[in-house]
């Protein structure tokens, strides 16, 4: 088991968006990732929570789902640099790749490529009771959206944070706060 | 192994500080917990740091450091209400209680009590090559010290950042941002 | 001119919340208050803003709209205490109070009360070309509806930042972070 | 009197650092520059901070000290672009510039080079009392040397405050917060 793997460890790619270890981390832990069979990561880019899922619970199987070809050939190289074997990549719209699935216990969306409402409609339909959806949000649109959804529900509890980190950086004898891009973390446990 | 305890789940006492969800998870992974032999939670206050140490470490063995009687008390009861059985409470200061020790894998430091720079000192020569120092401050001062001393020794290898969580808290059809005072999380990994 | 209260210079009452300085500073500012005539404050509260803003700018006419009994009591005591001659109460729902209203230079949405879309529409009709709406907001929603308002109008050019704080506050030898909760500060300008 | 500059609108060059405007207006307005007569602007970089206090305070003498070439001539192209003339500019190091002074209602701290402590004496023999140290500090090490000046002395009453700016961006249909890097504000009032 482990969990943290340094950013600098992934391949990456100018356009494709990497989720930062500690948001990782924080998303991984508080969707109870380690105690899920069925795991599907949506909008899975460089594959940096799919593969820190994978080392942080071996037992878990992993999917992950993304459209952009760039993107999956990416997270295809980080799974292979990483020699986790847990992980398969479905390259696909997310509202088709889940169609297959009949019982997930974590739903992790990263990216949902302007069609969030969708995806959280046929994830709801495949996510077991006692499962969680983690979404991380950058956009206050997407967030707003999340929370009309699940406002319109009565069998999710729902938790939200954004977090900030800033990094502090060494210059010459100096230590300056670097700020991270702020990233609302939602996570939604589904009740009977 | 289990990570991530609801905050209200530990016995709480006013005056005696507690490291909350989010810290305490970014703490610990970053300080790599869970590969290590011999902890040291240094001013355990509540004690959540060495019991949430404790869940995702089982065969760790911790060492909850803790000057104040009330908080030992405190302590005591919340390592009974988990029924952890790695924790070891040692009722001293800091500097006395690790005195004892030899080979120190990760020392985690939440309170100092005003003697930071003999802490720092006293788990230096304790602490194990490849060993962590975690620590967490919100004084400025405090935070500054640790700094102060790390670029004065050549042997480690540190990396801080601050977090800031903000919750939504739900009222009526709204979610309202409510902050958490901000935390510097500082690692440091002691080098060859 | 003088631009700055302290915050513990206002009369405050428990259920009635007020705008604190920095963000009243930066409000008043990013809305370009001291070019005003005519200047609303809708939900003015315990007045803070308003009171403000006619000391920042003294050749604005202000006018305070407020329907919560309570909280105009304490809106006038306020503006008694400050000295200041440039504001006008209106105790009323808002959109009722803005219908008599013919050019207004900057409005000042600091409570919606649930009726925010209908508040911007009214604001709309009555706003000068050149002026500003300046909200600012606590909610998701509604900053989330306020910018769908925006994104559906081509005249209006809008800028939105999020504001955090953390208040230094002297403990013993220490200096510890103190969160403000964060704010949202939206500054729209009417075009033509 | 004008406040809240747009920051495009300043010359800018690379390397030589730029207090941002959100910053620049609680920097300002913190240190009640509209009150001083004289002013002067330590580290003065692009010369964002005495120009905004040169419009801000058009009755008020502010003087921009800099030491750096560079930095002395984009400061003198800014000024020449916003027809400010009670800006005087002088190039020298810091603890020089300031021994002709006699009387300073406020010191602006931007940028200290490595001195901060050397400049914090001479300031202080040069400042009224009742006047304003106001200082942005980025690095942990600078915010806690100035703490302790201020700390060993009885005659100034100091707040501080760390600001974090995040922008929403547009993007597409989105509205996604971007990080500007936090800064701490201090400002410190000579008593009697």
């Amino acid at each position: 088991m482990f969990l943290g793997i340094d950013d600098e460890k992934f391949l990456r790619q100018e356009k494709i968006p990497m989720t930062k270890r500690e948001i990782r981390i924080l998303t991984l832990v508080l969707a109870n990732v380690n105690d899920a069979e069925i795991i599907v990561d949506i909008g899975a880019g460089t594959g940096s929570l799919s593969i820190e899922a994978a080392l942080f619970s071996p037992d878990s199987n992993i999917f992950a789902i993304e459209k952009n070809p760039d993107a999956v050939e990416l997270l295809k190289q980080n799974i292979q640099k990483f020699s986790v074997d847990n992980i398969t990549v479905l390259q696909d719209e997310a509202s088709k790749a889940l169609k297959n699935f009949s019982a997930i216990d974590v739903a992790i969306i990263g990216g949902s490529g302007g069609k969030l409402e969708k995806i959280l409609d046929i994830v709801d339909e495949k996510l077991k009771i006692g499962g969680h959806i983690s979404a991380n949000f950058i956009s206050i649109q997407n967030l707003s959206t999340c929370l009309d959804w699940l406002k319109r529900r009565e069998n999710y509890h729902y938790d939200a944070i954004q977090v900030q980190i800033n990094r502090l950086k060494k210059i010459g004898h100096y230590d300056i706060a670097q700020a991270n891009n702020p990233i609302y973390i939602l996570t939604a446990k589904k009740k009977e």
